[in-house]
């Protein structure tokens, strides 16, 4: 299937929705993004990818790492992580203590801050001081895109203002839950959030989930068939922090969504897909990158359910 | 495809957890519950329902009942039903007070007791003193058994020792959010907790879910696609209380749990299933019943992602 | 020390703050009240009552009849009382229902609605169906006055409109916190709610506890030495709302609010004192009534610290 | 009045208590404490000190050091500083984050960690680096004993492991209401909590307090009449963490405790009081030592109520 007309439908279709949400701002470096940026890429399981808008212009993914990082830790240490962190959406804004204390320094899932700094965490006591390119080089490698890079300055400017995200470290420190130095943990966490790639970058790097774990263009296996169909149920229930249940009535595709407005997802056995636009809704997600794969499931007809 | 070798391999493989769980006790009629029983029936979209073990015993479907409550709520009130009921998994356990009080009386869904009350009024205020009967002959009509009947001793005993719910609907009566009498709805909602179905009527009356909103043996819509959709997702996020994370993650089908031990659960374009067995995990849910779809979906190869 | 004086300066100085609270609205009785009513009386241990404004004009006690059922229950029941409810700050605002939960039905202290319905179930079960004119005779003869009465209407509408506190009467009943049957102890509760009372009734109703629980006209020993300064102190840490800590800091004074604008305080071994105007601030407290209490702490040099 | 008689018969009497609470033990500096120690000291206002026990041993005063910097706090910045922290009892354990989550970053009360965090970075900007030595020499001055010095191993073992105090400064530096480096504050406020007294240099130390402000060997002034009945007023409802309204009702004195296992009171206008006994009860406080003022109330009658 040609999905380009489609994906100009909805370029077309999204239009009237600029200017109705807010660019994050809480760094610099996020606030100067462009509000009326949008791009879309589709790369099917075949090996076609369609692209439409600003699908190569880059930008650092933000919480979408979390999926990649979290794949990781799967692929090397398997169910162990889940002594770690739970599995269970949070009924909470994303970055809240509350339910963090309840349960004793565990995370409820590791798409919310906490517990991406545990899955971070369990990358370091694994690579050690290689953990960064580990994870950049995971990427390179499952995206086919060796150009893939990180704006450290991003990075550096997330930590220098990342005291909620300290203060999640050192609480589940208190509770035993993060192994290593705090420093080091919230250093690695802000630097794969600050990773910048494109939508046609993401869609290819995402869409290994899509084929039951195995990378399509190289053959690699990342992840058993069990773990990928696991991790994809997990992205369904935890993947846009507080708007999950939202996400899976409107959409119904598993995704994860960052605050610089990039979204991933997938439909099972066809494709990968990715979305960006800047401009963000009340609960932290991209309005126009929900609206579009609102559209696109529409259209399509493919839902999982 | 014949599912009876499967079921069979199921009924063997389940053995060795009985014990494990807990009967529900907080009413004598659940308390006296065999906990021995097992249950469970296949319901393809083309006619053919296989079952085994005690899969024609009768039990009270308890939460089960939400599942049509809400079916039918959905298909007389459309998307306005989300002005009185979120669609967020709850994050809290099933019968929790806070996330109510912190969301001004709406609860975070309809599965939860405090979502089912507001769903149960939002039917009587469609079908004034005939909700109860409404409720069940809906139930004849999708299942195609005027059998169905309701065990009034469990809906009494329940409604006598039912203090919480009605501090629930008292609560969201305060803040306006229930619109009928209190003791009218407390009665509707035991009512149709106290159902009596088995897992054959179950797995017959949920998959018209599974076709698109359309009874396959009758024809009848109950609900146009879109709308069959997302209420799968609903049931996804937030079909199995507080472990509805872990439900998706194990056994990756929509699917709803009550507290006598059945859940049902469907496979979209594909068929309905339900499993019964009485003894309950630390969650409320029937821990065999998990089980044995946990097993289904691994050795059928199965499931939405 | 004759305190007329001081009362007119009062009168005089909190003027200015008429219009900057507003009146209980919730139900048409309350709302109903002139805003720009002041009342204030001083009852001396040694039988002087000094009174300035409109200390003659009765109006529904509300909150305030949580000190006189607490110090009945108290009397009849001694320390067996605090097996059923607590006697810490609430943290909260007054109607909350989180820390119910989280304390399984025990109410933090007597004062929040959820504790005076554990009193009120206490005077019942002590008084069956007596309850009610028991609870306003104890009234009639610690302030000499025979005519104190309800008002009925209010009593009436605050029940009808009352599912808050039939939320929290049935919630403690699920845990097991109330003995009595509900509607009956929301009757009661009411009822002596609605208890009609003026400035100079209050002031001499509440100056036993400034007199070691002794009631100084006709020398009747209500509470021991011990229990008075008990109550005293309960009064000091939880009397009013959320304010508590607030009163404590710029009042200094034991006290206890209600929602009609009334404030009862007492300096120990010295008077009884009452305060009434019906504008509230934010946390329901009377705002001239508190302004008046800090001017006569202030003008008077007294306080308990 | 001579106490000497009333304390050794408190020391008598406490001594079936022994082996009933628990020593603190999350550093091992505090974990090697003697479970046996018991000391007692009454400082009254014409200048002389009663004293039993180990009342010349010396501990790390721990949470009684936040009384010293809030009188410093108030006595620099006057009611400013309640812009930064609030006055409420705190209704949870001491050490939560819900609450200051729920209040975006402004602690309940000074004497939580968080509040004292906050002082302890209103006395970093008033006195910069010389923030230690100020504080120090604040306690020498107002104690009479210019030997007062610090336990730097406790100080740095505490900060060591004192992850979740970190969690609170950088969650409150989130909000924007921690102004200085977390580090320092940390640094000065682990600092404080390990000044070294014993009984008798406590009670000096305390009873200013008792005494509207000024310093009674000195004549120093300290804190206005005002200032000094308020501060009380706080101690009475927040000092003795989740067990405040229990201490107010069985003791009746504003107090400080400390996980050390020592406790300072006061009788406002007639002396200081000070405690040390290292088991400690459910709430954190010295359980002996609650005993023993408790006692010492009830011996000599007095009690602000």
């Amino acid at each position: 299937m040609d999905y380009s007309g489609i994906l100009e439908e909805i370029k077309h279709e999204i239009k009237p929705l600029f200017g109705q949400g807010k660019v994050a701002s809480y760094i610099p470096a996020l606030a100067k993004a462009d509000p009326n940026k949008f791009g879309m890429t589709v790369t099917t399981l075949d090996g076609n990818t369609y692209e439409v808008g600003d699908s190569k212009d880059t930008f650092t993914i933000q919480s979408i790492s979390k999926v990649f990082t979290l794949v990781q830790a799967f692929s090397y240490f398997g169910d162990a992580i889940w002594e770690r962190v739970g599995r269970e959406p949070s009924g909470n804004p994303f970055n809240s203590l509350v339910q963090l204390e309840h349960e004793q320094g565990t995370p409820r899932n590791p798409f919310i801050n906490a517990g991406a700094l545990v899955i971070t965490d369990l990358l370091i006591s694994e690579f050690g001081d290689n953990a960064k390119i580990e994870i950049v080089n995971f990427l390179r490698r499952i995206s086919q895109d060796s150009t893939i890079d990180v704006d450290l300055e991003v990075a550096f400017s997330e930590k220098s203002n990342g005291y909620r995200n300290a203060a999640l470290a050192n609480f589940m420190k208190a509770f035993g839950n993060i192994k290593n130095d705090i420093e080091q943990v919230l250093d690695v966490y802000f630097y794969h959030c600050s990773i910048l790639m494109n939508c046609v970058e993401l869609s290819k790097s995402i869409h290994f989930l899509a084929n039951h774990g195995i990378v399509p263009h190289s053959g690699e296996r990342i992840l058993t068939k069990s773990q990928a169909k696991r991790l994809n149920a997990l992205l369904l229930t935890c993947g846009l922090y507080d708007a999950s249940g939202d996400f899976a009535f409107r959409v119904g595709l598993p995704g994860k969504s960052g605050v610089s407005g990039g979204i991933v997802a997938m439909i099972p056995q066809k494709l990968g897909i990715s979305v960006w636009s800047p401009e963000l809704d009340e609960y932290g997600n991209s309005l126009i990158g929900i609206k579009a794969l609102e559209l696109f499931t529409t259209k399509t007809g493919v839902s999982i359910f």
